[in-house]
């Protein structure tokens, strides 16, 4: 669904009691919020309470400034006594996105078609790779491409210049757009629940490397892709989204490799979208998603 | 998603306006309802408002009459305010639901396998038919079976006896299983926005007789069913939900007819479920589905 | 495709050598035989040969005996040659199925179903099952059903029994439609290559047991069912066909069980009928599957 | 599948008769040509024989010009008894593509991406377009864009120029990707059978301008995208593939032209790549495609 211009985006979470709603939908109408759409999940599981909203100000002297005051002074105290995390998003925020890449350039020139395009609402600072190979395709949209080479020695020391970097631009969210290189623990930790990670298999299936050859070995008539949250457990991070797509007997890894390249774009693509749009919830190992 | 077994549905829709939230989650906290899910949905070109929730009772003393009463004195007159329409559901209630069919029981024999094991929870209480085909398949399932014959001339008669079954059996809902029959406008009149329809083509294509047949000359490569509410405009009634499925060259017509029977069945049992979990909203020619 | 009543299957596969397609070809052409659709496949990494015919006789006083014998005597030596494994399905043939089956009904239901209304060309002359519950099922279309029921202790006698039954009712293909117990290894290995399993999960992922419960666990956002053959390697056999669906975190584990029900008996369905239709040819582990 | 870098391509087609493959694999086997892969089709309505091979010949001295001299003396004759309109492909051959472009640049950015990075196996040697916007893209690409504004009264003029840029490059097949000009019947005519149109929508449904309004204003749950060769017959051209998705009742029509972008370009790559693979056959107003 396409947001209104004027749209802000409100979410939060906090453990399921009686009353989670209210406490938000209340705010809502004493503020003269016109909401366009709620989305309130409860999970009997974990035991956890879920809701997105989009809405827009009506109030006609409406300050920004102003709204958000309310929102810390009337609603924020309220929010604490139910140990709600919330947050709330500004119509026109864009994220401020870095990509990390290596060679193959289907998922950067994807992402970055989507940016120019305007179907992804987020701004890229900057792009990072490990080789100089999509240099020119950086320089094309116009965004500083920083050239890191690492080797088992130098990985400390990239890692921390990639860090360095995501703070320098100020970074919001890293998206790891086929980057082929295992990240350390410490940058695992580092990225925890700030970077999106595309693997090319339906996770848990095929983990690790080369899993198209992994798929050929085992027969399998279906392959995919998986979007996920960077953890600190390889390949295990909170799925966020998977795509597949079938195919058969003919298919040689290389087949697999070259088939597999649209499903891993638009689920990363996807991924990156219910993110920016502050769809995705953290639910333990899991993740609660309002998509569209 | 599966409904704990003593969740109460509420769904409501009226005008948009600034409040219509407010309304629902209110009473819903005054209640002391704890709310497991909530869907809203604005649509801004009809400008109409539209709420599915999902609740349990917290009382202590609970009982079923005091809280519809409370629906009736303290919510309804400030949802009149609002002109909004809302159904209240208990746990556990089934549509009476009536099939209709001739000779084809794909989508009976899957309806009535769905019903007997739970995964569609309703009653059938009567199965109508102008053929004597199926009865075999009523009888095991210990469902009473009308063969109610038709020619042009008698199909007045024969329209208004399933009226009167449906009225004796005590309907809510009407499904017409491959019911291979164009219905009068007055049929059509009496079970508009109760009564389903699955059409073997992806509507508006193919209207009419013989959809597969004419999508086989076509050279369409995709095939579908619409599962769709009846109303006075044949084949035109609200779409509740599609299915498709690919096809090529080697699909003969004969080929069509068979290969359509899975969605088709699939596509009525999603439409028949959405509908008495109370997911659908008329909204014009259109629909509102909080699917899941 | 539907196969023409007169139509004859011819399968073969050998190692790959120059001259395999014409050593088939050839002997069509010259007895007569109009070809309808061919389909071969040379596998380079296997290098293995695989060809599927459908033809129609057009010898004016053709008869099956003499048909078959100039199989034998004129193609046959030629054949050899190349080491090649060849097979010839007169028209109208139906394979002779056994059924096994536990508690679960959907794919029991659904298999017989469409053997009731010849979407599956086959024969099922038995049922056998660990318990009792399905036997209402199999008298309504009027099979035997074997109640055979089974304990750690009488595991062999009670696959003995199974081992018995088949050969007793001269069976050609072993469907376990949610057979819920573990065979032995010597029960792997008598059923390898002629028993088709379906697994509810897509394999190799979710391995063994509660498979979607597994799923749930690992949050993924796509479940599958697996039909694989039987062989001696648990869970391992190679795969015919995959089906997937998409879920998301609203769905708890047995909401799975549920939404994965039609996808497991769809499954089934298509790599028993690749299987009758003789669509599908070993590869090693892997299959291929000319399949329309 | 990928073709091994040697394969030649062998196609053809003719009236249905008995002999049509011998007289095909006969040639094959005599030259000792090593086939890969065969697929044939007998269509049983239209009487039509179509059949597509790949193939490595084997001959120790191979040449390229005596092979192709064997093809024109030895088999031509043959194949002209049975009718047959018969293409052999080289190992490498790159059609000459010619892009038609308005100002949608997803499709064109597409096939570009594809283009270079070998996923299609295609020359570019042109693009064309009646606005100046996506002159920066075929640039980068180094790409000679021809901007050939058209109105009302200068389109002959326009279609001319075209139609000289296509000689003057020596084009193979010409792709519309989402150019926005109903093509006059001259036009039609010219390009019969070498041009590829998108068209967004599941054709013969929402024919003509605005289809994803249409779409909307309909209520339908899926959206689509046509492939077809161009015609004298406006939207009407032989269908060669199709894509769809699922939409809901929160898709505005502004989403759907943005959701579709997708399937449009996806669905368009694979008719271009079917193409010029030679996997696509016209059977009167239908297509064979022998797909992958």
């Amino acid at each position: 669904m396409s947001s209104l211009p004027d749209s802000w985006i409100f979410t939060a979470s906090c453990p399921s009691r009686l009353g989670t709603v209210d406490v938000v939908t209340r705010f809502m109408a004493e503020s003269k919020n016109y909401i366009n759409e709620i989305h309130s999940f409860d999970d009997r599981v974990s035991e956890r309470f879920f809701i997105r909203i989009e809405f827009q100000p009506q109030g006609e002297a409406f300050s920004c400034d102003t709204f958000k005051a309310s929102f810390d002074e009337q609603f924020a105290p309220r929010a604490a006594e139910f140990s709600m995390e919330w947050n709330l998003t500004e119509p026109g925020h864009r994220e401020r996105v870095a990509i990390l890449v290596s060679k193959f350039d289907h998922c950067l020139n994807d992402l970055l078609f989507r940016h120019r395009t305007g179907q992804l609402n987020i701004e890229v600072p900057v792009i990072i790779s490990n080789h100089p190979d999509l240099k020119h395709l950086a320089e094309w949209h116009g965004i500083p491409y920083y050239h890191l080479p690492i080797t088992p020695d130098t990985k400390p020391q990239q890692e921390a210049q990639i860090l360095e970097l995501l703070e320098q631009y100020n970074i919001d969210l890293v998206v790891l757009a086929r980057y082929m290189q295992v990240l350390s623990p410490e940058m695992c930790e580092a990225l925890d629940g700030w970077a999106i990670n595309i693997h090319h298999s339906l996770l848990p299936g095929f983990k690790g490397a080369r899993p198209y050859h992994q798929a050929w070995e085992k027969g399998v008539k279906m392959v995919g892709a998986t979007a996920h949250y960077v953890n600190n457990d390889l390949d295990e991070g909170p799925i966020i989204t998977q795509g597949i797509q079938s195919v058969d007997h003919a298919h040689y890894p290389e087949d697999l490799v070259s088939k597999g390249q649209d499903i891993e774009r638009i689920t990363l693509f996807n991924a990156v979208r219910y993110h920016v749009e502050k769809r995705v919830f953290l639910s333990g190992k899991r993740t609660v998603v309002f998509s569209n």
